[in-house]
């Protein structure tokens, strides 16, 4: 049987070869008499897999000496707080606003330290992006917080900013969680880079944390220990037991990350080439159609969460239905926005998109 | 061949029962055709899965209506901050110091309020507990924290306080990561209890937190919202996305001990019955040995975490040595204390410690 298409915006889909090898694995982990989830953090068995999950990701997203890359709990909401924390020093935050986990970051973060609210999309209800020429940065910030993908509103900035170019010297803080490992990353424009593993890195319940080491030492005296950057990058992200499993898991996305390739390509620009693909094959489906709708602007449109409406939203119910009797799940947008929302992560294979895009057409026919 | 036992502290064995059946649904759970980790955490087949485990813990644990079950993430060392957070009121806290956690915990809540050290053990160097008639607890303090469980140590306390009884009006706080679902709890006696999951109810990545209801709303402005009780709470532990897959194995650990039966016991007590005799047997060895010793007072010696000294410990690394080529795993001790450690939760069974104690007795007669 063709195992369904799971369109999932996190906890999301995953590589069926990553599940199948976690299976074999479950009882006894290369011959240990243990599964990965019953050893100690500090055997020698867990910390091989650790060091190896840790290699593999730098070299995937060319992470460059000088920064840290620590596992974490708590996921992109916990990290809300946890970035005040550790890099406000208690003075001016600046906030770009450009949906829903960018709102919820600038409000988090006001317990901790002034924000100053230096753009905003919400005029557009989240469709366009505000161009960094425009923002309104703060002299002397602590940090510039971005999320460069909205996983909600499906907008995404496809390059960073460059805020010295735009006179500010503070660091830029992105939350990556919904588009990290599907193209490349621009380090020299970043401070910290943080993301829930839920959408294209593994399972919930592990939270990557990329930060340059300049940025460590500065956390503020009310910082939790096991949130303290600096705590958790001297105890190599073993400072409390991290959520093993979860590592493992990722481990071994990256490993299937490192095999993959496409014209030539591999790594994580296979999966970028890859993405575009799947990408201007949804949107051209949308565009091309009188049936179904996507607002966001052309030149922000995300790769990895597509939400589209059908122009006749009573038709909703019956279009969900009908996918899912065609094994294409998970499809329902959220809640604040309705209609649709098709998130293709690095797991979704191109077939997949194809699959989706065929029914679209076929459920057109029959209710245009 | 016979699975090796496993005698980690945590991480810790899980029963391969719970192991073998995760890992024949990783692809697919119940014909969902997603694997858990590749829910959303707000489907209706996830939800499923998560009232269920919350059910049984219920049960299992006799939690009564008016306390709260959150499953949180940071494990133990994060809840040292994120108790202080809900509870302290920036007032003054007890601490009654046992070993090295709640060490841990006194030292991570002077960030947030005054701390009281009630009663310490450390003149005994951890081996025995202060009697709670001692106790110099403050009057009008926001709460009592106490480690019922000592993992480093090896010191349990067999009763809990009955901090009435000695004059205060304040919640009790337990940490019971490593003696959680090991006996039945006295929940009259309990504000808020918290532990762990990766001792004896799962994977690491998963915090249980119960909590009495009056004790929600409390927290700090400066609480992350992520681990503010109140939030976590009414969001059902959705708040932020849960370790669902780690929810999920905890899930199938609680399935796992409903089925357990001892002598006409069930659940948890039929646990508490083996996990007596468990102790008992090994105990007893040493004790009755010349080459062995544990130093912990007979009163409040640990049923789940047995450390102990080889008296010549110039013969540690062969004992280690033969335990392993004997499929006796992770028993050496904390690197504070040295020596041995044996943990012996619920997942380790009577002839996982009768081999134990075998292979004890045949070493001491090798090399006595």
């Amino acid at each position: 049987m063709q195992r369904p298409y799971n369109f999932s915006a996190g906890p999301a889909a995953i590589s069926p070869e990553v599940l199948s090898l976690a299976a074999s694995e479950m009882l006894d982990w290369h011959g240990s008499g243990m599964g990965v989830m019953e050893m100690s953090h500090r055997g020698k068995e867990f910390i091989s897999i650790y060091e190896a999950a840790e290699a593999d990701l730098r070299e995937l997203l060319a992470v460059p000496p000088q920064f840290k890359i620590l596992f974490m709990q708590g996921g992109g909401l916990a990290e809300n707080a946890i970035v005040p924390l550790n890099l406000s020093r208690a003075a001016t935050a600046d906030y770009v606003v450009t949906g829903s986990w960018s709102d919820k970051s600038q409000k988090e973060a006001r317990k901790y330290c002034e924000v100053n609210l230096a753009a905003s999309n919400t005029d557009s209800q989240h469709t366009q992006l505000p161009d960094p020429a425009s923002w309104q940065l703060s002299r002397g910030a602590s940090y510039v917080h971005l999320c460069s993908n909205e996983t909600i509103h499906g907008v995404e900035f496809h390059t960073l900013p460059d805020l010295a170019a735009l006179g500010s010297d503070a660091p830029l803080v992105i939350d990556f969680s919904s588009h990290v490992a599907s193209r490349t990353v621009d380090w020299s424009k970043v401070g910290v880079a943080f993301g829930g593993a839920q959408k294209n890195l593994g399972p919930a319940g592990v939270t990557l944390v990329v930060v340059r080491e300049d940025l460590l030492g500065h956390a503020l005296p009310i910082c939790p220990s096991a949130f303290n950057y600096k705590t958790v990058a001297d105890n190599a992200s073993m400072y409390n037991t991290p959520p093993t499993y979860a590592i493992y898991i990722a481990g071994l996305v990256f490993q299937w990350l490192k095999r993959q390739t496409e014209g030539g390509l591999t790594g994580i620009a296979a999966m970028e080439a890859r993405n575009i693909a799947k990408a201007e094959l949804l949107y051209s489906a949308i565009d091309n159609s009188q049936f179904y709708v996507n607002k966001v602007a052309l030149n922000c449109r995300s790769r990895m969460n597509v939400p589209f409406l059908l122009r006749d939203e009573s038709r909703n119910d019956a279009f969900l239905a009908g996918a899912k009797a065609r094994g294409l799940l998970q499809l329902k947008g959220h809640k604040s926005v309705g209609g649709m929302r098709a998130s293709i992560y690095n797991a979704m294979p191109l077939a997949g998109v194809q699959a989706l895009v065929d029914y679209m057409q076929e459920f057109e026919k029959q209710h245009a």
